[in-house]
């Protein structure tokens, strides 16, 4: 069994990528927070797909939490977190402290401007701001030909997508599908502060997309209409608040027509609250589709 | 005589970057705006001195022009830029339109906080974000091992050496001394609007640095007493009207205390009214000079 390198500098890792990139092979990297859970793990699988070599970071970047008690309630289990990447063939972990990313005196920030300013851009002042910053960083430290992120953060594949076309990475960004829970529910890092009430409870989100799934797939083209049933089966759910629940473009991120008229972005965020007084803050989860309507019968 | 190889697309410098370095050859950039003058050649030179190729961008930036007129009224002689060029050695010229490095829907910014935020960052808003999102488009590009600016530019150097670092650019950013007139004016592209009195009188600037620096020689520490003497100096002129005038500290450009301790960065930016009615907008002119204490009698 071959030991998993750790890498924790700038330095090193742009050493390392300069001599893949003088070799000829192309570098893979899939951006975390750790917490790994299947969903990265596909991740890993689609980025072996991609390249000869998969590089997994691992950082819990301090400034897309607009929360601080969200930043420091953050799941963190390194020791596992590298087994699970040894498992499945990662060949390289950059593990940076947050000095490294941010040394004292750090100002610069990476910021996308129309397409970051709705849905999460809205709930979560600065977070966009944190995650593009950030990744600028791993993109010049890890000189990536492709970066793998996961289609269940819709708006950040499109927020990280212009911001290194329009920077010029020379990266291909990549979504991969959304994995989810045998029930459904979409797999995510905060999934396991849900309590069981509340893990019951946020299948209202799936139920809710795949409601919509099947209105469109029957006719139904108002987006009024659409949401209104999104608003309906989540609000059977006791325990959920919609922080959103919108249809938009999913290339511009603009509010799609009255009428849908092409592929549409339903996109929710949901705030599940504590099973019981005294139980914790609440817990917001996200989930999305894609809506295609089909040719005008 | 050879051609000097002129590349448009920022792809293309790229895969001339990734060939030098293959090659172990190291890559000095010139990042300028055009309408050469003997200060940019001379960055040429410490480029020369720093790398084994020399490559020189050659770009009008929108972004960074606070005044549209200013950027419309900019002076643009390609023809001639390319001789001055190819005359002082340079290997390559980098010279894209806007289109390439800011495609449309372009919304991505990189932005330096603290540093961009006195001086002309007052003076000029969003001056220096256009600054530092094209310098880091350019850097991506051409990947250099180092580049060159003009020290001319004070603060654009502090922001972009602050902006190299804290993303992880690994570039050094070296600034070159100012080049002057014989008569003592630092060489800008701005000169030429100059009418033939307001160039007269535009002296006014090195005569208040040198004034400074001989106040500060004879024992002068006080700071609102530096400034009253250039204020003075500047006064003389009539068609000069002062901007701003400022001691500041070079590293952090936080306003120097009242009695200066140690070395100590005295900007200025004056406002050059037309020789007459009707003779054109303003010339804004910036000189610097670091002002350095002697240790205590």
């Amino acid at each position: 069994m071959s030991t998993l390198p750790v890498v924790t500098t700038v330095r090193e890792l742009q050493a390392q990528a300069d001599a893949e990139r003088a070799a000829g092979r192309r570098i893979a990297l899939v951006p975390t927070m750790g917490a790994l859970h299947a969903g990265h793990l596909s991740l890993v699988t689609e980025a072996r797909r991609q390249a000869d070599v998969v590089w997994m970071s691992i950082f819990v970047n301090p400034t897309q939490f607009n929360d601080p008690k969200d930043f420091e309630g953050y799941p963190v289990d390194m020791k596992r977190d590298l087994a699970l990447a040894a498992e499945h063939g990662v060949d390289l972990v950059f593990s940076p402290l947050a000095a490294e990313l941010y040394p004292e005196g750090a100002q610069t920030w990476v910021e996308v401007s129309e397409l970051a300013e709705p849905l999460c851009g809205a709930s979560r002042p600065g977070h966009f701001r944190g995650v593009t910053t950030v990744v600028a960083k791993l993109l010049l430290a890890a000189r990536p030909h492709v970066a793998v992120f996961g289609q269940k953060d819709f708006q950040q594949c499109a927020v990280i997508r212009r911001m290194a076309s329009d920077l010029g990475f020379g990266v291909e960004i990549v979504a991969a599908p959304t994995v989810r829970e045998p029930d459904g529910l979409a797999l995510s890092s905060r999934n396991v502060h849900l309590g069981p009430e509340a893990r019951r409870q946020a299948l209202a989100l799936v139920r809710a997309l795949d409601a919509a799934e099947q209105a469109v797939a029957q006719g139904e083209r108002g987006r009024d209409a659409l949401l209104a049933g999104v608003h309906a089966e989540i609000g059977q759910a006791s325990l959920a608040q919609i922080d959103y629940a919108e249809i938009r473009d999913p290339e511009t991120l603009e509010i799609s027509p009255g009428q849908l008229a092409g592929p549409s972005l339903l996109a929710l965020a949901v705030n599940f609250a504590a099973d019981g007084p005294g139980q914790g803050a609440p817990v917001r989860l996200i989930d999305n589709r894609v809506l295609t309507p089909g040719p005008a019968a």
